[in-house]
């Protein structure tokens, strides 16, 4: 198939096209009736009446007895009235008030005679403890409006007023159709060039979440006869249709044509990033939503262009999406022709609400599992600079995101133990972003973190941390807290095939060499080590193939795309690599004065002092642990 | 069995009391292993980590060529460099990096020659246009920590990283056991005396909707070996167990005893109302709590008393109930010994959050299902007065608070009629509360209602309400608009069988009125009626028996408790009773200027002048309908 040229439809233009020609079509809400027992959270799509009255009799509100009121009157203290046991009933609490009864006498207010007789020493008023017809529900009486959410309570009114079975909105049932030559189900073990299918198991969540039913379909071939008849028979069977992948324009993208050939073609290209190559299609009243492969792209177009159209048919309208003000730690450069989708860490460090941008690559999942929220920079807007402060959506609940600690700075597993020993009681949140020790430095000098990981060696006198901290801090106003001590070694492929030896072995030919970001304490570490080794580091190979961590070194390593790199030993440890140690460096916590006092700081050092933090550490490896959480002096 | 004194223990010590003895006794979570397409909404019990790498394989990240960007090097507009088909590789997205190549050069930026060489005007930097291998996950990095929720996007991140099952929390299993000789399983047509068996389906709702499983049992007699035995059965069965009704202290309630036989009784009676005669018991690790039988007491019991210990085993921390600060509408008086629950109903008129307090009767379920929020009066305290700043917990979320019309006044059920359809686009909710017109006037003047609905006869001239507006707001600053006209009349038992032939009749010997609350603009207008017929109201039986609408009144006649009662003839239609037309009155609706121009006031107004409201009338009967949604003069 030829290359398309996208269109580039603003949002709300697409939107506003893609609902009102379903409407067109006839695309409607259906109804069902289920039994009030399995219709919590269901929405009601009519009205729905009481059909008898709660209480459906007069009930005691109490135990004791029933009497005529009038046979009570004129009693007091002094002139008490004798009831015989002719003219009242003892009856509980919930009993039905006997024919010519209409008050009830609490059972501590009655005094039995002997013969049986009932002393009363206070009139009863008509009606008294008596729960009277319909005090709870009148028959007739509307119980729930039309899109109405079915609360527990609701339920159990429905059933005290008679109603067995109410009318809500059908589930939407959503095809989900994977497809690609490439594509593979979830393993443990795929081959290279094999992608696994996850986007399935995502939208199928999503949809879920909005009170649809997703139906999944096996994955379909890449060719145009394949995927027009799973296209076709998947707009039978469901009331709205994902066709995952091929969306785009490229040599195998059948996505466009094959929904042409079904149905029609609404759209195909959206002032979005990501998400731009979907596709708007329909096949009468059914939609048929063409959505781009990569899963960042994906959610965001199902978010924007299938969740309304989810909500049109379960009646369902979701409260406001929350948003806060929030101020960027870093600027945000979008392009002008789009409409992007950035998503966020959020994190409140005093009453500030920080907003530290996440990757923005489209197929990076995680960036997505890691958000807090999305920031929208609208079509036509260059961005936003550092510090400026925006609104963004929030993803998690605002009490939630008071309850994070935030803590941006230097990588090591080791932070990630901290984070899981520090969220087992259930208290707190940890959110932790790695971008190197310089980086921590900075985030803590600019207010945006309660704590930073660094390990920074100076120069002068082979020390670590505390020159740094004076000179970015000369007026004080943070706490260096020892964590661990670490080895810093070459991390070596498995059984050291080129043979390094040592680190001047670097700059030989035909090694490369995978090394960290600017700012990281290891790269300064490395910086340091071709001085002292006399080693141009600059001429070595891959010195400008940058990675954010440890772990991601080791992995091309282990992969062969890389010969040594420098690391942690626990990192080469987890992929079997060859570790060369060279010095053993100091891994601190630095925490701004400020926040040390909040409980989330003290629940840290808390469990930094902890004996199970201890032993992951000795899980882990590598590291030396003497006081973790003692305050060290600057 | 004889009665027992309850204890009198608060709530946060009983809280205390049970789940430490619980913890005692080994309560604690348990685990499970799902699939992770399974595991929406549910909570780690672990820390899970990534299998292997994603990508797992340097994947191109464009439609183009692969190549080894060292053999790019110097090529410029003027320099091409040339490569010969062998030194390059066709490739689409996703496609796995050949051997030996380390960048990807974009499709667009490829020009071929006639013998299939690439001829490029650019040099390639090292793996340009490549997912590396770990570009989103790392193998044997750590994904999720414990006791987080799994979202779709984690789903997708965890198979991603070759995680096909995690450990999560298992869902506990709540045993609800109803009792009691009178309950019978829901029905259409109960008879006087029986109770409907609606709480376990509350119960089963909210256990649901915290994440655990409800195991609903038969109902089981009241004896005592009966209960004992099923106490035994689902203590086994169950993680927890609800004993349903029986907790109180009368003739036949079992409840306590069957617990202390089958395991332990540590508290019964919690000082808090309603929901005083809980019974807090457990075998062994397994808690076992009595729940009072009135719905409203067993939802509150059941919230603070079962809910922590449901979290406790499922692991997820609910975000913290959200608060706000509202102004009470009414006085709120409650007792020193007990922490008092009252439901509200809250509604933001202006920038004020208004709340007022609903029925505290703790059989009214309905009480909780219109209720917006919970006020807790603390143990000790005396109430709150009118006009005073309060703290509630929401129980809508605030962003639908905010879109609710909160009509205060008279009642009508062409008020439920005008809020279905008010309701059906989805954009609005309507909160309606009936305090007849006279409270619905007074409401306005505190700024508490958006909207009243008033029928109030001026005596003098036998004119409707422009006179009480003109008197209750001397300066004006609302509007009336017309809304209908409807009959008023005296409904009868069904063929009349006391003969009440005219207004006149109803001081007769041997009949029973039922009357509707002072206030209310039916009461007004009965007691112009009496005056003007020369009857002396005050000697009319049940002249003081006060009924809130004119259905509730309607089902008092109907159900053989009153021979009379005044009310429209929609309401005698209902309940198919007689009816003796005696005027026809204006029912008006006031709205204060500062609500008017909201979207919402104007939303209803739409719905006023509707066609689609006016069939609704027609359909109730009784109405003349001119002009609805015309501002009448003042």
């Amino acid at each position: 198939m030829a290359f398309q040229f996208l269109q580039n439809m603003p949002l709300d233009e697409a939107k506003t096209l893609y609902l009102t020609t379903l409407l067109d079509h006839g695309f409607a809400p259906a109804e069902e009736t289920i039994p009030v027992g399995e219709a919590l959270g269901r929405i009601t799509s009519r009205a729905v009446y009481a059909h008898i009255c709660a209480p459906h009799y007069h009930a005691s509100a109490m135990d004791g007895i029933a009497v005529r009121a009038a046979d009570t009157f004129g009693a007091t203290e002094t002139t008490p009235v004798v009831l015989p046991p002719s003219q009242f009933q003892v009856l509980d609490t919930g009993d039905p008030i006997p024919e010519g009864c209409d008050a009830v006498i609490m059972v501590e207010d009655v005094v039995y005679e002997e013969d049986g007789s009932a002393r009363l020493y206070a009139p009863a008023a008509p009606w008294q403890h008596i729960r009277q017809i319909g005090e709870d529900v009148c028959a007739g009486e509307m119980l729930l409006p039309s899109r109405t959410a079915v609360t527990p309570a609701a339920m159990g009114a429905l059933l005290a007023g008679g109603v067995l079975e109410i009318p809500v909105y059908r589930r939407p049932v959503v095809g989900i159709l994977p497809t690609g030559d490439e594509i593979i189900p979830p393993t443990t073990d795929p081959a290279p060039g094999q992608i696994m299918e996850f986007n399935s198991t995502i939208f199928s969540a999503m949809v879920q979440e909005w009170g649809a039913v997703p139906k999944t379909y096996p994955i379909t071939r890449d060719n145009l006869d394949d995927i027009r008849a799973r296209v076709a028979q998947a707009a039978e069977e469901c009331d709205m249709v994902l066709l995952n992948a091929g969306s785009s324009a490229g040599r195998e993208d059948y996505s466009c044509q094959a929904i042409s050939e079904v149905g029609e073609v609404l759209c195909h290209g959206i002032a979005i990033k990501p998400g731009k190559p979907a596709i708007l299609g329909c096949k009468g009243a059914v939609p048929i939503l063409g959505v781009p492969g990569y899963p960042v792209s994906g959610i965001l177009v199902i978010r924007e262009l299938l969740q309304p159209l989810v909500e049109h048919l379960t009646g369902r309208t979701h409260a406001q999406v929350e948003t806060a003000e929030a101020v960027l730690s870093r600027p945000v450069v979008s392009g002008l022709k789009y409409r992007e989708f950035i998503r966020v860490r959020l994190g409140y460090v005093g009453d500030k609400l920080m907003a530290s941008p996440l990757s923005r690559g489209s197929g990076v999942v995680t960036s997505f599992m890691k958000a807090d929220g999305i920031l929208e920079v609208p079509q036509g807007t260059e961005g936003y600079e550092n510090g400026q402060t925006v609104t963004v959506q929030l993803l998690r609940p605002k009490a939630e995101l008071q309850k994070t600690l935030v803590v941006i700075g230097s990588h090591d597993p080791l932070m990630d133990e901290l984070a899981d020993l520090f969220r087992l009681d259930g208290q707190f949140y940890l959110s932790s972003s790695h971008v190197g020790s310089m980086g921590g430095i900075m985030a803590i000098r600019r207010g945006e973190a309660h704590m930073g990981g660094v390990h920074l060696l100076d120069e002068k006198d082979g020390s670590y941390n505390t020159a740094f901290i004076r000179k970015y801090f000369p007026n004080g106003g943070v706490r260096l807290v020892e964590c661990v001590g670490r080895t810093q070694g070459l991390m070596l492929a498995a059984d050291n095939p080129k043979g390094i030896e040592k680190f001047a072995d670097l700059d030989k030919e035909g090694i490369s060499y995978v090394n960290r970001q600017k700012g990281s304490g290891t790269r300064i570490l490395f910086d340091y080590l071709c001085k002292q080794e006399h080693v141009d580091g600059k001429a070595i190979y891959g010195y400008d193939r940058e990675e954010f961590t440890h772990t991601a070194v080791a992995a091309q390593i282990a992969n062969g795309s890389g010969d040594a790199g420098m690391g942690i030993w626990s990192a080469a440890q987890l992929y079997g690599l060859e570790f060369l140690p060279i010095c053993t460096e100091q891994y601190d916590l630095l925490i701004p004065d400020n926040a040390w006092d909040t409980p989330m700081v003290q629940k840290l050092l808390e469990v930094l002092r902890s004996d199970t933090f201890r032993a992951r550490l000795e899980a882990l490896g590598g590291y030396t642990v003497n006081n973790p959480g003692t305050v060290r002096e600057l």
